[in-house]
Parts: C-alpha cells; structure tokens; sequence
C-alpha cells in the first residue's frame, strides 16, 4: 500500500482550525506554517474568514485546488461529514487527529466512519491521534506547541506508534538527545490503517533504517505476523508492548478502544515475526539508535577497553547475562600493546588501561583491537574524568569507527563534561550509553537480529 | 569506630604534592584551595620549596603545627615509608591514594603496609582509591579536575564505592542531575579500613538519610553482615554488586585485589541483612534520591495519575510486575471528579485525564487522591508536551507534597522543556523519573525497605 501522500502532499487541507491559538486545529496550521512545509496549506472553518493571514474557507468544497491530503480536527459528530466532503473534492487520504470514537465507547461513530472510508476506499490514519511527523518533507500534523516538543532532525529511525503521548515524548527526549528521524506515525484508534500498514509501507521507505512500534493491542494478528515476517528480513522491527499485565490490559480498552490479550501469546508471535520486543521505552530508543548508528557486527564476541574497572566488570556481568560472548584478546595484540603500555595495565577481557589511562592509549588500544580476529563488537568504556584523558579521545573513536571494521559503542557516565564529549559523539554516528547494560542491551538486540 | 578525622580535619597534610599540574598530588591539593577548606593545608615535596605559592616541607616531620590527616599520594615504594613518618608526627588517620598494591599482584607490600598500620593504631581508607568527598565540610582528595567532574550540592546521599571510577562518574552524574550527597568514601583495596567500618560510621551520620554502596567483594562476611543488620534498622542501604557473573568475578581481581564469589550467596547474604541490591547503577541512583527525598509510605497501594494512556498502561505494568498493589480508587473521591471533569476523563486507575489535561484537573485529580483512603503512594504521569498543562503545574504538585500526606513521584518523558520543569521540581524534594518502570523501580524498593 502506497503511502506516500501522507508524508509528501503537495496541497494540505486542515478542516477544522479554530482561532483559538490554543486549540488542536490551529496548532497544526501554526506548526505547518512555522515548520517550512513545502506544499500548500488551505484552512477551513465556517465560522472564520481569515486566521494567521490565512484565508478560512466555509468548506473544503469551496477550495478550487487539488487537494491530496485532509488533516481533520473537528469535534467528533462533524468528522463523518467533514470525510465525505472530502470524498466529494477527491480527497482519498486522511488524517484524523479528533478524538470521542471507541475509546470512550463510541464504537458505532467509528464502525460508520470505518465503513464509509472502507466502501469509498478512502485511507485514514487515526482516528484519536496525533497524526504524523516526518523529519525529511518536515510534514507534521503534530498539535503540540514546538518550543514544548522539539522536532527532530532527519536520521534512519521510524516510529509507529498507537499512543499519541508514547510517541511524542520518545521523539521529544530522542531530539534532545540528538537522535534523528525519518518518520513518525501516531495512528491511535486505527481505524482504517493498522500498525501493519505502516510497518509494511516503511520497509519500503529509502530513509528508514530501523522501526521502532508502540503497540497496546494488534488488530490483525495474521496479517500483523505475516507483515512483520517479511520485512524484518529487511530492517529490524523494535517493539514494546504495552499491557502485558491483566490489569494494565484493562486499562488499554479505554485508551485505544482496543483489549491487548496474553501477553504470553503476543510475545510469542512477536519473536516468530522476527520482532524485537525490547521490556522498556529506554531500552527501544537504545537499540533504535544502535542499529542507525553501527555496522553490521560479524559474529557476537565483545572486547571491552576501559579506565574504570568496576565498570569493565559491570560490562562483563551484563555480557554473561545477555548470553552474549567474552572475546578472547589475541596474543598478538597482547603482545603489541605490552610494549608500550606500562605494567599495571591489564591487557585481558575486560582490557583496563586504568585510570591514568591517555588518549595515545586508547587510540592504540582500539586500533588493535579493530585488528584483532578474536572479537566482533568494541564496547569502550571512556570515564572522561581523569585528567589524562584528553578531549581528543573523541577524534580518535570517531576516526577508528570511520575505517568502519566493527561497531564501536561507548560508555561513559557522568554530568555536563562527558555529556558535551557524547554529543560530539553521536553526532558522528558513534551511539554512546549512560551505563554498561545499557549499552550491553543493545548489542543483544543487534547480535539478535543479525543472527536471524 | 570514630571516623570523623576522615571528613572534618583541622589540619591537613597532603604527601607527595608534585610541581606537575596533572599529578595527582598535585591535583588533590589544588582542589583544597579551590574547595574552599575550612582547615590548614600543608604540603610535602622533598624536591620543591615552594608549590602554587605554598610552602613545600621535605618531610611531614619538618611541619611546626599539629596535624590530624594524612592525604598520601607518593609512588607505591615510598608509601610505608609515609607512614612511618606520620607515624612519628603523631598522624593516626591515613588516606592513601597510591595504587600498585594487591591489585597488581604486590600483595606482600599491601600485607606488609597493612601490619605496620594495625600494629600502630592508625586508620587508613586506601590503598588504591579516590579517598573522600564531603558535601558538607568541602573535604575533597578526589584528583579529578573540577570542570570533569563536578563536586555536589549538600544532600542526603552517602556513597561508600570500592571503585574510584564507579563512585566519580556517579557523583558528576548525580551532581548533574542535581541531587545532593553528604558523604562519599572511595576506599579502594581496603587494606585496614572496609565498606563495614564505613557503612557503620555513615549509620550515626545525621546527615546521611541513604547509603549507597558499590562493591566487587566483601572483606569480611560475617562482620558485613552484622553490621549491615544493625544499620538496615536505621537508614537504607542500596547495593550494587560488581562481578556476578564468573567472568566479571575473575575481572575484580585485578581491579581492587579481591575475588568477588558466588552472587548466589552474595545476594541470599545481603537480603538477610536488609541490604537492598539493585541490579545495576541506574537503579541505584533512583532509589537513592526516592529515599532522601520521600516521606514513609504507610503501604504499597499505588494511585496513578496520568495524561497520556500509553503511560498509565506501562506504569500499571510495571507495578505488577514488582508485585506491587494497584489502588482501587474510591467511590467518594471518583464522584468529586466526576462532576469537576468531562466525560472522557477515565476515573480509574491509572486515571486518565486524557490529552487535554489542565494543570487545575492535576490539582483537583491529586488532591482529592491524597485524601483518598485507598491508596498510599501517588505516581504522577505528566507530560508537559500538551499545550493546555501550564507550566504552574510545578507549583501545583510541590504544594500537594508540601501537606507530606503521602510520597509522590512524577514520570514525565521529553527534551528541554521537560527538563527544566524535572529540575524544578527535584530541587523541592519531588523525585522525577523519565520512564514508568524507573519510577516503579524505586517505590519497589522503599516499600520493601519499610516493610520489613
């Protein structure tokens, strides 16, 4: 299914802004104002002439352009016969950002408008949602004001997402963070498109590299299972589920109108899809960045290189624990880095340069452990605490991870100091962890996956 | 046993005060001056008469005025040596920054430093550490420059870290994040004072409201235990164990001189002795603040207050998962509401005040849930990226926990905006948390704590 239309429409109708700033529909014109979308922006609002300078038309029916994308923002019992003036103007895509269908009981609102998108073979995302966000065309129907929910960045991780609130405030924290994006779906009740619709159209998607889901409740579980089966050959699929207790279950039927079920069941399925299903938001947003950043790793034998022995030691409890693999250090390189190290360096499995540890040091640390044929991953634990360790180290693992021999993943705690080196950092591609099993969390997802 | 020399000296020694300004010596005493230090430093460099405009005396006995702390930082082969000379000066407290001890393999120089120190009386927190931090007197021999590693504001927390690296990356961290510390003690290879000598000190500390603790091995079991036991009573002791895992186990030896042994045993050991271990560094940090922030919980019953779905939902599951109590909102609190908030607020729990939450709804949703008898702790989701929760939101929640009727901890997930309400909050007492189950972690651990 072709979904085009709704990331890079040319001419964009938003039904229902109000002149109230503070209102869902006049956010979403602001934002496609403020936001630089190249298309064309119509409004309409009967009871309006102009807002923000901006003619208001009585109907989309008076509009004389082509329009090929309707966001719909007006209350409830006006969305069926906002979609069929839509139908009338040869609207066939929507987005409807109104909430009050079966989320609050109206199963029958929605089982009309789902009937009438269906016979007239109109696509909608929505209804109950935030609609979309796509960080390359800049198309963003997202109501919520921008000095609040920072837009990110163009970058290879899509977000498909029931909630509207999971996923703003993942793409909010994952901007300030300096993640990038390409796009972002939140699709609410899903009462035409299902989850499946858009994993299936972002598999497609050039500028996607990884997909991240919030999913509360699958509506088609085969087709679910049968999308996911597929393109998880291509791109990895990165999942949390929320509701996998009964009681937090009971809680979904009111936020989406839908019943999550066993969990169990779901989990299940999800692995026989080749699904990731991550236990937490952070956890997502760790492997998210992990796969955009890093190479394919050739095999799941990790070397770790670090100052801090207690965090080496934390890094190899994690590993064991993932069941992933200790590398063994070579002879060879053991017997290079002997040379110039001085003795109380411990060249091993964790290798501890100590804290008096250089950057010289690390750079030789590294640079042989990119050659050494008995490790597949480098976890570099790099505390910038130490006064020998100068900033430079970020040049020197930016330059290692350039000759693009093996992923390269850091660790390094700390306050304003180390988040300064981070962000230098990521912003070259290069994904860095508060703390080990982070990090360690990570690297099981990808070894996962590739195994596949 | 009397530690207070260790935090609170009059006059001050520091051993071995290299002219390079990237030595540690060196290091340690520049951080006096700057700390601001209440008492008198005194420096010895046999080959220097004078370093950053102080006087540099040949040997601690050359020093006319009485002193009470030793801060040694000379190579391995002169430290008993020092010792010897404070010794004769009348020094009985010792803390010796020098590594190249049993964590090399120079067991006999350790066992040998170790006699001398017990046959005299004298107190000694090292070999092979970062010494101590205190927020409250500015005693500082950590040798980490300022701008790397920022010192903390006056707080609650006390850290007891085997590993120096461990134990400063988490105090820049939390220093960044803005939670305060009392005492912070990096005690290396414990060659004559251990975690016991210190945990039990940092128990009559009134300025410790929670111990933290990082550790690879136990020195002595039995006497850990005991003291753990006695001082679990009092105050909360947090643990993180390094070297679970075989591999990690063996990794300890070379990082602090000790075998870390089975965690089987390890954790069966610390459960009976009311330690809390958590699983890694992260939910160290978020039980500490909870603790020095919160007041009792009288039960486990949890009361969710949210404006996104999605969040509600994984709080819920986190809570059981944790083996937590869901509160079961009461009739005469959901009637209050019911009549102050449209239809499509959910009265349950989680309570969904849904998208378009205002801050009056979080006053009226919170307050009416404090005086609800059927819950004990209140976790409050707010997601301050809606354009209709004003930023008084703040102000809202911190006079709700000013009535201190019941703990309340906040969840909200974002970028900037976010952040800056966090911040607000934390510095009125109120622990924040970026993800549910992080939130849900830390009231794991209270309410075990004050269950037993």
């Amino acid at each position: 299914m072709n979904l085009d239309k709704f990331f890079n429409a040319n001419n964009i109708v938003v039904i229902g802004v109000s002149r109230n700033p503070n209102k869902v529909g006049h956010i979403i014109f602001r934002n496609f104002i403020d936001g630089g979308y190249h298309g064309k922006i119509f409004i309409v609002n009967p009871n309006a002439d102009n807002i923000l300078n901006h003619v208001s038309y009585k109907s989309v029916l008076d509009i004389k352009h082509k329009l090929d994308l309707a966001v719909i923002a007006v209350p409830s019992n006006l969305v069926l016969a906002s979609a069929r003036d839509c139908k009338k103007k040869g609207i066939k895509d929507l987005i409807i950002i109104t909430s009050g269908f079966s989320e609050i009981g109206n199963v029958k609102g929605e089982n009309e408008l789902r009937d009438y998108l269906n016979k007239n073979k109109m696509k909608c995302i929505g209804v109950n949602c935030l609609g979309i966000f796509d960080a390359h065309t800049k198309l963003d129907t997202l109501f919520l004001p921008r000095y609040r929910l920072k837009r990110p960045k163009e970058g290879g991780i899509s977000f498909v997402c029931q909630s509207g609130a999971v996923g703003s405030t993942i793409l909010d924290l994952a901007t300030s963070e300096g993640h990038g994006f390409s796009k972002f779906i939140s699709y609410g009740n899903a009462t035409n498109l299902d989850e499946s619709d858009f994993i299936k159209y972002l598999a497609k998607d050039k500028l996607t590299k990884v997909i991240c889901v919030y999913i509360e409740a699958v509506r088609d579980g085969k087709k679910f299972m049968d999308v996911c089966r597929e393109v998880s050959k291509e791109k990895p699929i990165i999942l949390v589920k929320g509701g996998t207790s009964e009681e937090g279950n009971r809680a979904t039927l009111s936020h989406t109108g839908s019943l999550a079920g066993n969990s169990l069941v779901y989990s299940a399925a999800f692995k026989q899809s080749g699904v990731i299903e991550v236990k937490n938001l952070q956890e997502m947003v760790d492997a998210a960045k992990t796969f955009d950043y890093i190479i394919k790793p050739k095999g799941n034998r990790i070397q770790i290189i670090t100052n801090g022995g207690g965090y080496g030691i934390m890094a190899t409890d994690a590993i064991v624990k993932n069941n992933l693999k200790m590398a063994e250090l070579s002879n060879e390189v053991k017997n290079v880095l002997r040379k110039q190290f001085s003795r109380n360096v411990i060249l091993n499995n964790p290798m501890d340069l100590v804290g008096d540890a250089t950057t010289e040091m690390y750079g030789a640390a590294i640079n042989s452990c990119l050659m050494d044929k008995n490790n597949d991953i480098l976890l570099i634990i790099a505390l910038y605490q130490t006064p020998l360790l100068t900033t430079d180290i970020v040049d020197v693992i930016i330059e290692a991870n350039n000759l693009k021999k093996k992923p390269i993943l850091i660790v390094s705690a700390g306050g304003e100091f180390t988040e300064m080196l981070r962000k230098n950092l990521e912003e070259n591609k290069i994904p860095c962890f508060t703390f080990p099993h982070q990090a360690v969390d990570a690297i099981k997802c990808v070894v996962e996956y590739y195994k596949n």
